[in-house]
C-alpha cells in the first residue's frame, strides 16, 4: 500500500525534503514495548550526514513522539513520530524547476503529479523520508532485540572497494559480528573503512559520485516465519528495501553467484546441531520456499551512485520540451552507501516485526 | 497477502503438486476483455517440460474457466481456472517423507505447517502450480497488448553460457526483441541454445543440476506507474518475482553492476524524441523513484541450481532426529530455467494489471 | 478487498448463478483442523431451498475439495471448494435482458460492467454464490467450536411475525439457545414457525414476497479481539454481513432502540461471576470500542423483501432507454429469510477465525 | 486495516484523548486538489463542543497541515493534519484507573492492552480522535463537491424528538437538503432544535445522557461504484461509520423498516427522467448488490446514549477483582448526536474519495 508498509505491524510515512517535518507513524505494536528514546537519537545519529564524504546538509533530527507511547513503553495504540526539518536551503533547487534530475524521481514524479509536486529537494522522494524508517525502525530493533532476533548491516562495497562478506553459515559468529557492526558509524568487517573514504573524496573532488553494495545479517529468527507465494519472506523484504531510494536490485545467499553453481554445489545440506536442525552451508540466506529456515537471514542490496553530481548533465527543459544543460549546485552525498545501511536495517525490522506479529500474535513482541 | 496477488488486479493461487488440480482465480479485470483459449493453451505449452533437459512428468495442462467469462469475454466478476493434475507419481515420494530435501522448502514448510503439509513433491511450494499463474497470466498478457504494452523474458544466462543482453534504450528495437522471443520455447536472443542445452545434459548426466539468470523487458508502458514508498514499482515486481520457486535475487536495469560505476556513467541522461521525453541510456531500467519513468522496464532474476538432484545428499530425519542421507529419484528438471521464462513474464503481467488499474481506474484495460 | 474477505483469514469467491460451478477459496487457516465434510454438506443443506416456501430451483450441492485438505486435516495451504451448478434454467432469464429488475443489482451491475456482465440469473450478485460462503463457513465454524466459540442465527422476525430474541445477557443459556437452533432448518426460538410459513405461502399466493430480520450470536470469545479505529470487530462483521444480497442493515446489542434510551439504561454496568468479569446486561452486543468485551456477541440483519417477484413491475428497458413492464416468470424464494440464517453464521465464522489469527497467530484454532 | 482506512486514499488516525495531539495521515488523493485552511477550520467547528448540552472541555482544534500540501494544494504525496490537544485535565481521570466505566472501551482495552493501554480520558478510543477525521474528510468533501457530489448529515432522533427525513427519491430536493444542513451547528430539517435541547438538558440535570439517530444524504454519486461481495459500497461505509465511537447500527435506505414490507412495496421501480435511468421510490437507499445505483445514497445510523454519565455505577476494581461503584465526575456531553453528525458526513467523504479513485484511477479527483 502507498506509504504504508506491513500488514499487522505498519510503518506510514509522509514528510517532504524541505516541507515542515518528517512524519512516521508505526501501528500495530504490541504494547508493553519499552521506548528508548537514547536509543532512537543513536540510530538517527547513524543515517545522519558526517565528516568529508557526506553532503553538508546538517539536521539534528530532534524528534517528538507524540502518541502510542505511555510511562515509557508502547501502548498498543499507533505511535506518531515527528522530525522536523531544520537545514533546509530551497534556494539551492529553484534553478533546478522544471529541469528535471538525470536518474532521479523528478520527471516521473511531473509525470505522475502533474506538475503539482512538491520538487524541493527530491520532495517525498528525497532520502530526508528515511529519518521516520529509522526511528521507527529503532523500536521495531529494540523490540526484536528482547527476543533474542538481531539485524545488522554492513558496507560489503563501495567505490570498487570489497569489504569481507558475512560468515553467513554460522549464527554464533555471525551474531556477534552483527552486534559489533550495529553501532558503528562507518560499519565494515575488514580494515577497508580508509580505502572507501579515499576512493569517495577521490569521487567528490571530481565532481562525481559512487555505489556500492550493502549486506544486511538477521540472526536468531525463528523458522517458519513466512509465506510460500506472494508476500514470501524474501519477497516482503526485497519490497520493502527496494523503496529506499537508490537500491536497484536485491539478492539472498549466494544470489547472483547461483547461476553459475551446480546444485550439488549450492544445496544447503541438512545437519543437526545442539539437536537443532540447521544447514552445513547457507546459499540460501536463510530462506527456503518463502518461509525463514532456522538459519540466519543473509542479503545483499545494490545502491546506484548519488545521481545528484556538480558535473554538467543533459536534461530536457518541460517547460518548454527543449533540451537543456544542467548544474546541480545544492548540497549532496558523493556516497549515500554508508548512510543506506542503518535505513535497510531499520526497514528489515519494521518488516519483521509485522511478519512475526502475523505469524505468532499481535503480542509476539511483548 | 498470501497467496494472493494484487490489490485492484487480484491472483489467488491454490493447488498442490499431487492434489486433484490448480485452481487460480483472477479477480478485478476489465470487463470486456477478449479471453483467447489458445492463446493461454500456448502459454501453459511454454512452460510445460519437453525435452530431454527438462522433467519426465507430462501434463497435459487441460484446463476449464469456470467463472467470470461470458460469451467468450471477461464480466468484471472472478475469473476461476481449473487445471487438473494427471501425471502423478505419488509413490517417487513415500520414500521422501519425513526426509527434507537440501534448499527445498520441505524443513521450512514442516515447521510451518506443523507436518499437517501435503509433503507430496512439494505440495503447494511446488513448480506445478505455477500453472495457474501462467494460464492466469495470459488473459494480462493479452489485455496489456491490446493497449501497447508488451512483456518478454529470455535466458540471460544457463549454465555459465550468456546470451545476449536487451537492448534496453532502445524501445523499438526493444518492442522487436521482446515480440520475437515472446512465442519461443527456448527464448533467446543469440545462438546460444545448443550451448546451453548440451551443458544442461552434461549436469543431468553427473546426477545434477544448473542455475541461470532470466531478464525480462516491459514494453510500452507509460511513465508515472508505481508508487514512491512501499508498492514501488520495482518492490511489487521484485515481490511477486521472488515468490517463484527457486528465484533468488532481481536487479533493474544495470543492477550489480552500478556498484561499481560513478553517477556520471550511471546516470540516464534525458532527450527528446519525436516530442517525448526519453533517457539515452536506460541504467535505471525504466524506473525511477519507484515509478515507472516512461522508458523500457528492464530487470534480471536469478534462477538457482534446481535443487532436486540424484547425487546422495546429507539430510536429518524429522521422525528421529538423526542425520540421514538422501537419494532423490523422482522426476526431476535438470534446468528450470526455460521454463521460469514465461512464469516470470506471467506474473509481471499480472502485476502491471493491477498497477494500470490502480492509476488509471477499473476499466483501463477494457 | 472485492471478492475475497479477510487479512489472515481469507475467504476468495467465485462463480455465477448459472455458471458452470460456485468456487471458494479459504486460506490463511491454520494446519491439522479436521475438516468433516458430512457437516459441510448438512450446512448446505441448512441453506438449500425446500418446501413450498422456498425457491423451485433445487440444487444438490455436491461439493469438492480439490487442495489444501490431506488426510482429512488442512494443510494450511489454501482449500480450493469446488460447487457444481446443476439445476440451471436459463431460458427464464432470457426475455429479462435489457430489462433490469427493481431493487436487484442488474441495472447497477450493467453500468458497472458495461453490458458484459453474465446477467443470467444475477450473475455473480446471485444468492447462489452463497453456497461458497456456506461450504468455507462449515469449516470455519469447526474449528471455531474445537476453541468453545459458537455462533448461530435464527429468524427474529419474518413478515411480520416475531420470534423471541436471544437471551443476551446469560452466557449460558445463550450457549444452548444458539447450539438448539444451529441444526434446525426452520431456526425459531419460540412457537412462530408455522404463523411465519403462512404469511409466506400468503405473500407468494399474491404474487409477493416477505421480508424480515435474523438474529446472530457468538459465545465463548474471548474479550479483547478487534480494532479500535477501523475494522473494528463491528466495523468487519457489518461489511461482511451486508455483502449477502438483501440485507440492507445492521444492530448490534440493542442496537435502533439504544436511541429512545438514556445512558443509565443503556449501561451495561460490570459485575463479577466465577472470578470473571462480565457485564450485568448486554446492550452493547458484546462490543465496546470496536473490541470483544467477554460477552456474547449479538446483532441483528435485516432482509429486504425478495425482489423477485412475479407481479409486473415497471422497468426501463436498457437497449432503447424506453420505460417497459417486466413479469418475472422464473423460480423464485416468496421469502429468504430462512436461508439467510445459515450464510450468516457463516460469514460470522470466517471472521472470527480471521481476527482470532490476526489476534493470536496463525496457528490459534489447530 | 487498524487505524488505516481506505486502499487508494487513506486516512491513518493517531492520538489519544489527553496526548499531545491528533495525527492523521491523508494518503493517495489525487494531486492538485485546493486545500481550503478556512473550510477546514469551519468543519473542525461543527464538530467542536458548544453550548450548555455538550462538554466543556473546548479546545481550539488549531490544525497545522505539515506536508503533502504545496502552494495550497495537494502534492499527491500523503498530507498529514496535527492537531494539538491544549485543554486537557488529565487528573479528572486518576480517580477512575482500574475502574472501567460500563459501555466504555476501558475494560475491553484493559484486556487487549494488558494494562498498557493509555487510560486517560479514554486514551485513542476516545471521541478526541475524530477531530481528525473531520479535518481529513473537510479535504475530502471539498474534492467530492468539485466533481458534484455532495454529503450531509442531520439529526433524525434525539432523546426521542424525531426530525423530517430526507427526500431520498428526489435527487434535487435532496441537494438542496444536503446543501442547507451542511453548514448548520444543529443540523435538523425541521423545528425540532428546541425540543431536542430541551430534552438533552433535562437528561444532563439528571446526571444522564441520551441517544439518537443521524441520517446521512450522499447526492451525485455516479453508478456503479463499490464491488458486489466484501468491500460492498455499505460494507464499507458500515465498516467506517461503525467506528465512530457510541455508534452501535446502520441501516441503507428504509432499513430495518424493510422487515414489515413486502416486495411489491419496498422494490424501486425504475423510471426514465431527462434520459437518465431513475428509480421512483428510494427504500434501497441508492445501493443495490453493493453498487451505487446512480440514486441518492442514503443511510441512518443509531447513536448510543453517552456511556460517560455523573450518576453512580456498579463496575468492578481491576487491580483487585472486587466489585465498585464508580462516580464520573469529569467534563462530558450528555448527547453527542450533534456532533457526531459532521464526523459521519467526513468519514463518507473518505470512504467515497477512496472508492472513486479505485474505480475511475488516482486522478478522478484531480
Amino acid at each position: 500500500m502507498k506509504n504504508s508498509l506491513g500488514t499487522s505491524v505498519i510503518l506510514t510515512l509522509a514528510g517532504e525534503s524541505h516541507g515542515e517535518m518528517i512524519c512516521a507513524i508505526l501501528d500495530g505494536l504490541a504494547p508493553g514495548i519499552p521506548v528508548d528514546e537514547g536509543f532512537i537519537a543513536r540510530q538517527l545519529g547513524l543515517r545522519r550526514p558526517q565528516g568529508l564524504a557526506d553532503t553538508a546538509r546538517r539536521e539534528s533530527d530532534c524528534f517528538n513522539i507524540v502518541s502510542g507511547v505511555f510511562e515509557g513503553r508502547t501502548t498498543g495504540a499507533p505511535v506518531s513520530i515527528l522530525i522536523p526539518n531544520e537545514n533546509v536551503q530551497s534556494a539551492d533547487y529553484e534553478r533546478l524547476r522544471g529541469l528535471p534530475r538525470p536518474s532521479h524521481a523528478d520527471y516521473a514524479a511531473h509525470v505522475r503529479y502533474d506538475g503539482f509536486e512538491d520538487w524541493r529537494g527530491g520532495g517525498h522522494f528525497s532520502g530526508r523520508v528515511t529519518a521516520g524508517i529509522v526511528a521507527a525502525g529503532a523500536i521495531a530493533l529494540s523490540a526484536l532485540k528482547a527476543k533474542g532476533i538481531t539485524v545488522g548491516t554492513h558496507i560489503l562495497e563501495c567505490a570498487g572497494v570489497r569489504d569481507l562478506p558475512f560468515n553467513a553459515s554460522d549464527s554464533e559468529a555471525l551474531a556477534a559480528e552483527v552486534e559489533r557492526i550495529s553501532v558503528m558509524e562507518f560499519p565494515v568487517l575488514g580494515d577497508v573503512k580508509e580505502a572507501m573514504e579515499a576512493r569517495i573524496l577521490e569521487a567528490k573532488a571530481d565532481g562525481d559520485s559512487v555505489g556500492g553494495i550493502v549486506q544486511t545479517a538477521v540472526c536468531g529468527l525463528p523458522a517458519g516465519v513466512g509465506e510460500p507465494w506472494f508476500d514470501s519472506l524474501d519477497g516482503v523484504i526485497a519490497n520493502a528495501v527496494l523503496s529506499i531510494g537508490g537500491i536497484k536490485g536485491i539478492e539472498f545467499g549466494s544470489g547472483f553467484a547461483l547461476a553459475k553453481m551446480r546444485g550439488s554445489e549450492a544445496n544447503d545440506a541438512f545437519g543437526v546441531r545442539d539437536r537443532v536442525v540447521v544447514t552445513l552451508t547457507n546459499h540460501s540466506g536463510g530462506i527456503n520456499g518463502g518461509l525463514s529456515n532456522g538459519m540466519p537471514l543473509v542479503f545483499d542490496a545494490v545502491v546506484k551512485p548519488t545521481p545528484s553530481i556538480s558535473r554538467p548533465q543533459q536534461t530536457v527543459d518541460l517547460r518548454t520540451g527543449d533540451p537543456a544543460t544542467l548544474e546541480i549546485t545544492g548540497r549532496h552525498d558523493p556516497a549515500i552507501v554508508r548512510r543506506v545501511c542503518v535505513v535497510v536495517s531499520s526497514m528489515v525490522a519494521l518488516v519483521l516485526c509485522d511478519q512475526l506479529a502475523l505469524r505468532y500474535g499481535t503480542d509476539y513482541l511483548k
